[in-house]
């Protein structure tokens, strides 16, 4: 044993020898401060290296938040917070002063105010955080909240559990890297400590940068293509759909997100045959392809039908039922796979983080989910286990915060 | 209410809809058979695009398993499984066969052999997968285990975890792509259902791929460059100290992994300042060079004194403590960060999947664990909670199985 043969070693109090002589011997190392000791780090700054995927930045001002219109990194963390009771308008002011700097820093690859890790900051991989405000948190404030700003109507579908639903602050925190989002995640969450408590946390992913073309319609885990139909940012439609909140005052260059947390039944799926799949969706596995064309881009063609009379897109098909012949019932996705560790004699505890962002959830989100309650064909294989609605604030300025039209 | 609006939907049953009525409608869409699907995807098979990270494989046959010395992926799952009690080596051969032939297929990004989804086995990057035997699988063969296969013998730090410990049979599936060892997790997991049951799923990320420079050390969650001296693949140290198994017959080509979960206590090392830190581990934090060098790859001087004659290099400093004076007492090192919701109060719940290889766990990994066990400096911030070993047999032929030296 080497404890045998360094008696002298039981004899040291760890803590003491490392905050008395050990330390004191350090020497030069010891003199080296955060600041110097980030920059030593040369190469690996992004200015130096700015062909690499984890130099790349996303800026953090703006007249919109980031991470909702920047093309979605491939790693996310959402994080739900509940404020203490004794917080104030005036102590939310200081905690979203205290994010909003910490934020700007980190999605630019540097380190934050009291960061304890400065080198992991150092990797950006357009790292984006996106604030959002529950109904708790605007009731602190003098100013109204928009009418959607509640939970959502009950669905007959939903399995909801207080676990993944609700709370006053919402944080989602993307990038291309995991580690990044993991520094970020903690940075963040330390300083929310004086001012709200963690309620919940959920992560998702999607494919690895690089892992396919740019652009490619991810794939969740029944193996869909999913999200083909969605608004593009930029497009006249984006502007006003996602963008055109104007009630109330504080959230004009804001939207709503909607978080639905969708268990998959990846077991009884596995049950069903590749024609029975893509008759639930309306699309072909493949490439996604609606039933009555070839590509991806096609549009259904809903009145089609097979030689013997039935439509070719089954009637209760997902993209029959999710699709609105308003087109003001469009909404913008963005949503993650999520896998966690199976339990029990379960292969799977997998599924999907249903995000859209849209101007007016009443008007837009509700609509689709009451159709998609009433008939898809999918709910057999699905399940809405958590849910929440927040208000998005527009972006700010960089002697600003985000929230300052609103505290 | 939809529901309303269309009480026909209430009449009908969605699943005999599904199945009989729908499915029958589907015309041609609905005789497209899986591999024909398949083929249909083009631009995404791996041939087609071979300049995306996410169309790069590992050989999956060879004299050794790959996940060893591949480079890291960025993304890892360990999955332990509990044979079934009547798992008798004919079944464990079944059992072997059937995972050989599917991980032979998806590290090549094609579709396992009963793959539920193949469109998402189209993206290998870089996908291993290794297999590695608990002392409960060998012994249910006729074949002797090696000396060292069992747990490893109690250290004090320890304050091990059922949950993260022990298990029959160990998958390490690790590819550059998330959603890719989701489907390969969920399609071997599958494989082992009529053989075992699942002890633990420990997942870990390291930087995505392009995040840094090709050979960059990676970092844990307390900002440390870890794992600067390592055996290197290729190298004559490497072959004898990991390949270098010759007893019994059946493990040579192969090697053993031991996993440790090690849990890093953030808040505490929060509280350290910054030449604390670097005096606890012996290296600077900027770019991980011994303390009495300038860069990571400068040999440490154990020798070196400060002005006021204290070691420059802490006597009980993690990269003291866990240097050996016999070149025989060297592991490969192979780990993963991990970064799981915290709970509670806390804000993290992190740490690091502490990976090694070595031909002799007994002669080279307990003699360094030893060390750090009777005194690391680190030891006040970190913790082992979860331990296990496991006997990685070696590599196989396309005509073999792995495990087929041993049964």
């Amino acid at each position: 044993m080497r404890n045998d043969q360094h008696p002298a070693d039981r004899r040291v109090s760890r803590r003491h020898l490392l905050l008395g002589g050990a330390a004191a011997g350090l020497g030069a190392a010891a003199s080296v401060g955060v600041a110097a000791a980030v920059t030593q780090t040369g190469g690996q700054s992004p200015a130096a290296a700015v062909d690499l995927n984890g130099s790349r930045t996303v800026p953090f001002f703006g007249v919109h938040q980031a991470g909702i219109e920047t093309v979605p990194q491939a790693q996310v963390t959402y994080l739900a917070l509940d404020l203490h009771d004794s917080v104030d308008a005036a102590a939310v002011k200081r905690m979203m002063r205290i994010l909003t700097g910490d934020a700007a820093q980190l999605t630019q690859g540097e380190s934050a105010l009291a960061d304890s890790e400065p080198e992991l900051a150092l990797v950006p991989a357009r790292l984006t955080v996106t604030f959002g405000f529950g109904p708790g948190l605007v009731a602190r404030t003098a100013q109204p909240a928009p009418g959607w700003l509640r939970p959502l109507p009950a669905f007959t579908v939903d399995r909801l559990e207080d676990a993944w639903s609700g709370g006053d602050l919402l944080i989602q925190i993307a990038a291309d890297d995991q580690l990044t989002v993991a520094h970020a995640t903690r940075m963040l969450l330390k300083d929310t400590r004086s001012f709200a408590s963690l309620r919940w946390t959920q992560t998702g992913f999607r494919r690895a940068p690089g892992s396919e073309k740019p652009g490619t319609t991810m794939r969740n885990l029944f193996g869909q293509v999913d999200g083909t139909v969605n608004l593009m940012p930029g497009s006249a439609d984006f502007e006003k759909l996602v963008w055109g909140s104007s009630s109330p005052a504080w959230l004009a260059g804001g939207t709503s997100l909607v978080l639905r947390r969708i268990t998959m039944d990846l077991d009884k799926w596995d049950k069903l045959d590749r024609g029975g799949r893509e008759s639930a969706v309306g699309r072909t596995l493949a490439v996604g392809a609606p039933l009555t064309g070839t590509k991806e881009s096609d549009e259904p063609d809903f009145a089609a039908t097979t030689a013997i009379g039935f439509p070719v897109i089954p009637e209760y098909s997902h993209i029959r039922r999710a699709r609105s012949e308003d087109p003001g019932e469009r909404i913008f996705r963005r949503g993650y796979n999520y896998d966690e560790p199976p339990a029990g004699g379960s292969v799977s505890n997998s599924g999907l983080l249903f995000v859209s962002f849209q101007a007016d959830v009443d008007a837009q989100f509700v609509p689709i989910q009451k159709r998609l309650d009433a008939l898809d064909l999918l709910n057999e294989w699905i399940t809405p286990i958590g849910s929440a609605v927040f208000a998005i604030p527009p972006g700010c300025t960089s002697s600003g915060y985000i929230g300052d039209t609103l505290i």
